[in-house]
């Protein structure tokens, strides 16, 4: 039956994903290709685009058609999911004005620029001012939005839907307080940092590598690309073209495959979902934590176990034989999963790993409950990684200045980690309990069964369900 | 003096320059980056983008602001020149419907996609019914804008603006015919191909000396950037943010040198527009033949000169020492400037090239007279490389599917690359007569003081005059 309700929308839907995909291509190009001196017009085109997109997406036609259709009984699973995320994204939209949205999106492309300016100098007083800004405008955001809590619930909810401030801080204050004296007693009784996971290795032979690797993990690269940025990301600039990307340290080489694996997670979900939900609502990630399930599924229970660091080390082997010629596999499968007190989050083993997030989640709490300020950020900072991991950050690029995300304004963003490996450990439980001999699969490199797992049962199944 | 129809236009200026930077980006990408099965969702995507700017360009509130604007005594020049070009182009564009925007903006991204197939295949079935299409669409295009002499006259409009097609058919038989018999018998006394031409050399190594060639010719690589894509293109996205191309094949180390050196051409003229022109409609080339004029000075008159040769050839021994290791700078010289029949326009010499040129001007213009159809184009394009070069194509690859510009509706385009030699031949005399001491500088490898005569003289003037 022709629904000339759902024909319309589809027609805006469509615009919206063109120009969503633009934006998303100017904001890939920004961290992986442009020039520096690009930085000032690629923030108002991104603002421009962004402004556009909102306009659309608040627009008295769009409004117009949901209302008739948030009803419409004729509609199948796929549309009547579709007209329910659509409606919640255009509720939040109208919320707020227009000049927001330009000032925080041309905000984010600035405040990202001096980001990298500041971390290499470490100089925090670079990104201090515009990091100030942000926290104003991301303020005001969430007010306009609106929240019944707190404020930060309205951060949250861009991220995690419905997940509320005080949710997040019992799940960390349970986490912290257990997981706190056991990565404690980990950590002392923990071997020094195995030899081979300082040595140098030649970025081009790691770049070989990991080309290699997301190839056996399936990712395809006639719909996907993988490149190298300062921070891993992976974004979708549209069905049939999926960026990862990663970095090659000369002296981080587990850095780096970590990083690849984790991204090459995203990037798998990304490209399964299917091609009858482009352009749709419901064709992207219900939330970030479940992303962040692929990521970590795919980077731990896959990539730290013994059956799969057995069987990349002999690869690893043919690009560094000199610097790994003698390493036994169980010397390998300790390095990947040695456990360490690092000031860095992404270099962290899966010990300590999520009270890095919980320092951040603290503090990102703490600035949007008014009771610590931009200023005093450094020091909180500092303070809190001797209180969660008895560890002081050397500088502020080892400490409040290595990660990107509030330069671009994701606060809210991080809880969404821990999330993920909560949810991520779960889904494997399943995947192996219902397929059996993953491990021999593993051994084998072969992901290809609990690929179909995934697919099947996460993937395919795009934003269909809250 | 506050001038609020001036300022009313600016913010409109900038949202169009915005729209556009996304729209190059989009381009840019679409043949330097882009995995395969991106396509369909980027020609979309860009033609969503495209019909936005349009949209924008023939909107009432621009009409009303150049009608309030075009007499008004009190604009500076550059205010002034650009309600001129403005005009023009929303004059132009308010005649094309939004529909064909669409359809032709589709079908670009298609046929270029249908291109990059057919090339490698030399299969000209790949992109023949979509080559007729574009000239159809190309046609109603040309009806819809309008014309006095001939239909050609609003192809080439668009590329050069005001010349007509009877003035270009007769500087093209005033070429050939005298231009045809000389060609001849430089060909017939020409020696064989020199040896070391035809050597394989190592794509990498290429590729550095590139990215060193450019920098000593004073491309701002923060700037800009280089990179590879199938056909050598420059293109900006955004003041700052200038991008070239070109191409590494192991058996054609002068082409691709040759194609840096003429890309670079390109891209110092995009790069020295005043930084005050941005987002003005005369922040632009006034013209494809001046930009050509660029390209082709750098190319030829710098490029393939005995000094400037020379001067090269000891950093390119750096590199290729065992296969250029006994070359004299002499052969050298001789090699660059080579006369030979050859099948493709972008490795042809300067004797030959401008007969490249006018085959596919004379195929183009009898399209667009009704005198030739798209099926009948190979079979064409082989009588002409005969007529002119005494030489019949072996593959279509070699022949009409050589260029990429058809694909993408450059119709009109090809006859600016023989205007932009001529003028290049005028710009290098003048200089060199104001500056004196050239070949000195060129020996040297330093281009400064000629690139700060074409920037006083020619890039800072943008399109200023007509």
């Amino acid at each position: 039956m022709a629904n000339d309700a759902w024909d319309d929308l589809l027609t805006h839907l469509r615009k919206l994903s063109d120009i969503g995909s633009a934006i998303a291509l100017l904001s890939w190009d920004q961290s992986v290709m442009m020039p520096s001196k690009g930085a000032d017009f690629r923030a108002r085109s991104s603002a421009t685009l962004q402004l556009m997109y909102h306009e659309l997406l608040t627009s008295p036609e769009i409004g117009a058609l949901l209302e008739r259709l948030s009803d419409d009984s004729s509609l199948d699973q796929i549309q009547s999911a579709s007209v329910r995320v659509l409606a919640r994204d255009y509720n939040k939209a109208t919320k707020v004005p227009a000049d927001l949205v330009r000032e925080l999106a041309e905000l984010e492309g600035l405040a990202y620029a001096a980001w990298t300016e500041a971390r290499p100098a470490s100089d925090f007083s670079k990104l201090a001012p515009l990091l100030e800004r942000m926290v104003k405008l991301k303020k005001r955001q969430a007010d306009a939005v609106g929240w019944e809590g707190e404020r930060y619930d309205a951060l949250l909810d861009d991220f995690e839907p419905g997940l509320t401030a005080a949710e997040v801080e019992g799940i960390f204050k349970d986490l912290t307080m257990q997981l706190g004296p056991v990565a404690e007693k980990i950590l002392q009784a923990a071997d020094d940092v195995p030899e081979f996971t300082t040595k140098e290795y030649e970025p081009a032979k790691q770049q070989a590598f990991s080309e290699w690797l997301i190839q056996k993990l399936a990712f395809d690269l006639d719909g996907g690309r993988l490149d190298t940025s300062p921070h891993p990301f992976t974004m979708t600039v549209a069905p049939g073209d999926v960026r990862q990307t990663t970095r090659y340290l000369p002296n981080e080489v587990l850095g780096g495959i970590y990083a690849t694996i984790h991204e090459t997670g995203h990037a798998l979900y990304e490209q399964g979902f299917p091609l009858e939900f482009a352009d749709l609502p419901i064709g992207h990630v219900p939330s970030l934590g479940m992303h962040e399930s692929q990521s970590r599924l795919w980077e731990n229970q896959v990539g730290r176990s013994r059956a799969f660091t057995n069987a990349i080390l002999l690869k690893l082997k043919e690009q560094f034989s000199t610097e790994l010629g003698m390493l036994t596999p169980e010397e390998f499968y300790e390095g990947v999963n040695h456990p360490e007190r690092t000031l860095i989050r992404v270099s962290a083993d899966e010990v300590t790993y999520n009270l890095h997030v919980a320092l951040r989640f603290e503090l990102e709490l703490a600035l949007f409950r008014d009771e610590l300020t931009v200023a005093d950020l450094p020091d909180a900072w500092d303070a809190g990684m001797e209180k969660h991991l008895n560890l002081r950050p050397d500088s502020d690029a080892n400490g409040v200045l290595q990660d990107m995300h509030w330069s671009l304004g994701f606060f809210g963003y991080f809880p969404t980690y821990t999330l993920g490996t909560l949810y991520a450990a779960a889904f494997f439980d399943k995947a192996s309990a219902d397929l059996g001999g993953l491990e021999e699969d593993l051994k084998n490199l072969d992901g290809s069964r609990l690929l179909g797992w995934l697919r099947e049962n996460i993937h395919s199944q795009g934003y269909l369900y809250t």
